[in-house]
């Protein structure tokens, strides 16, 4: 047990341990400032960013496609497709306020008169949003952008509650319980825990996450996101019911180098559970 | 060189060399039925399928994001997001006709009321279709779902055009052209062609298909499809700016036993070009 701790210790310069075991911390919808309430009720909404600024737009969107009329939209790229338009609420995330392709986005939003909401820690994000009059929503912390996963949903949650787009009861109290009780369930000093266990038998194998439906796809890019970028090794993803009409075909040789994690969720339909168990 | 072509033979059990030598024949705008044609115009569009039969569905996507006020989102899974309306076209396609996933996201379409299109050659769901007076556009062909793309690709551009949702020009002429040139130039057969030379560098390395942008991502999708369903072999796909954020520090290691390809796009961004190179 104590080599564990100490191992972590030496291999976590970033000391990424505390702040994943803090994650349920971030969870709790942030006051909404009056400039953003006041903004019209939007057709369409459109999340732009990459990396660790984007996936809490996944997670949201996810979120969201089971609960409200609000199409949700993220947006990982240089420019914005044509629909995007005055009735589109366009949110640009940039943990730095600095992120090219998202102050790109960001200027295109402007151009179009689309209503817009800048999440960020500061940069010149923050800076061009307050010279337009544009609202902006603070992320906390200094921590790299994936860090800020939690912080970024609550605010995005916040926003579509004061927007009137999802009802106004508060999700995060029940995942912040749940989280709680996981991370001590899965901390890594507990050998013969679950998260223990997993590291050992994912460990020299490339890991592909597969997600039981499009539900977990937002999950199965965080996992990716974090063996790239926590544990510094290449993982892929991929998602029922898709993979198993091409993905699944590749595997007909050899599976070296490869270990699959497959993410399942509570409410699957009966043909998503068969079609899982089948493959 | 008649090595390669014997070789091909004996390998191509398929046949799946001429039916992609012809692939710019299936390049051509269809009648639109009338049922179709009266069909009103759409707040939104969906594209619900899987596999072979969904991309025409992301390429088409990826067409209408530069030139229509409509937008066009592509659905693989087991049900639809709650904000499919009565304003939304869905389109179910599935090449046989028997998808599941496909069918299910089609009655719930039919409860919700939306304006629908099947696009298939035949199989329950044209049958469920014709009995619900649903416009039926059908595929031809009785090869596998993904040599069905062009058909596909085209009845959607029709299906667009009639709804006014794109400039009446023929897109499809140009591209006929480029690909009839294309096929000539990447022939098997040629040795020491552009096609033989990366069959050469991939051979017994895991294909990584990185876009050079989201305006590619569909196209890379289709090469990972074919890797997987053609060639029998795992691959996987990535797109700029993204992987930039997260994938490429998973290569802090060995990049064996991958090998990538990169897609570029000639209308690139200026920064997007500075990225790709700096990657």
């Amino acid at each position: 047990m104590r080599e564990i701790v100490k191992l972590v210790e030496e291999i976590d310069r970033e000391g990424m341990q505390s702040i994943l075991l803090s994650f349920p911390q971030q969870l709790r919808l942030p006051p909404i400032s009056p400039d953003i309430e006041n903004l019209p009720r939007p057709r369409q909404m459109v999340v732009v960013g990459v990396g660790g600024s984007a996936i809490g737009g996944d997670i949201f969107r996810t979120y969201m496609a089971r609960l409200s009329p609000c199409p949700v939209h993220v947006i990982r790229g240089y420019c914005l497709p044509l629909w995007v338009d005055p009735q589109t609420l366009v949110v640009a995330v940039s943990c730095s306020g600095r992120t090219q392709e998202t102050l790109a986005m960001f200027q295109e939003a402007r151009k179009r008169k689309t209503p817009i909401v800048a999440v960020t820690r500061g940069g010149v994000l923050e800076k061009a949003a307050m010279e337009a009059k544009i609202p902006v929503a603070k992320l906390q912390g200094t921590s790299p952008p994936r860090t800020t996963l939690g912080n970024t949903l609550s605010i995005l949650i916040a926003l579509a509650q004061s927007l009137d787009l999802i009802p106004q009861e508060d999700p995060l109290e029940e995942a912040k319980t749940l989280l709680s009780d996981m991370a001590r369930e899965f901390h890594p000093s507990r050998k013969g825990g679950r998260a223990f266990e997993m590291a050992e038998k994912l460990k020299g194998s490339i890991p592909l996450i597969y997600a039981g439906g499009p539900s977990l796809e937002a999950v199965a890019t965080r996992w990716k996101g974090q063996f790239n970028e926590n544990s510094k090794v290449p993982a892929f993803t991929n998602t029922f019911p898709e993979l198993g009409h091409n993905e699944i075909v590749g595997w007909e040789g050899d599976m070296n180098p490869f270990h699959v994690v497959l993410l399942r969720d509570k409410e699957e339909t009966d043909l998503q559970s068969k079609t899982i168990s089948a493959t």
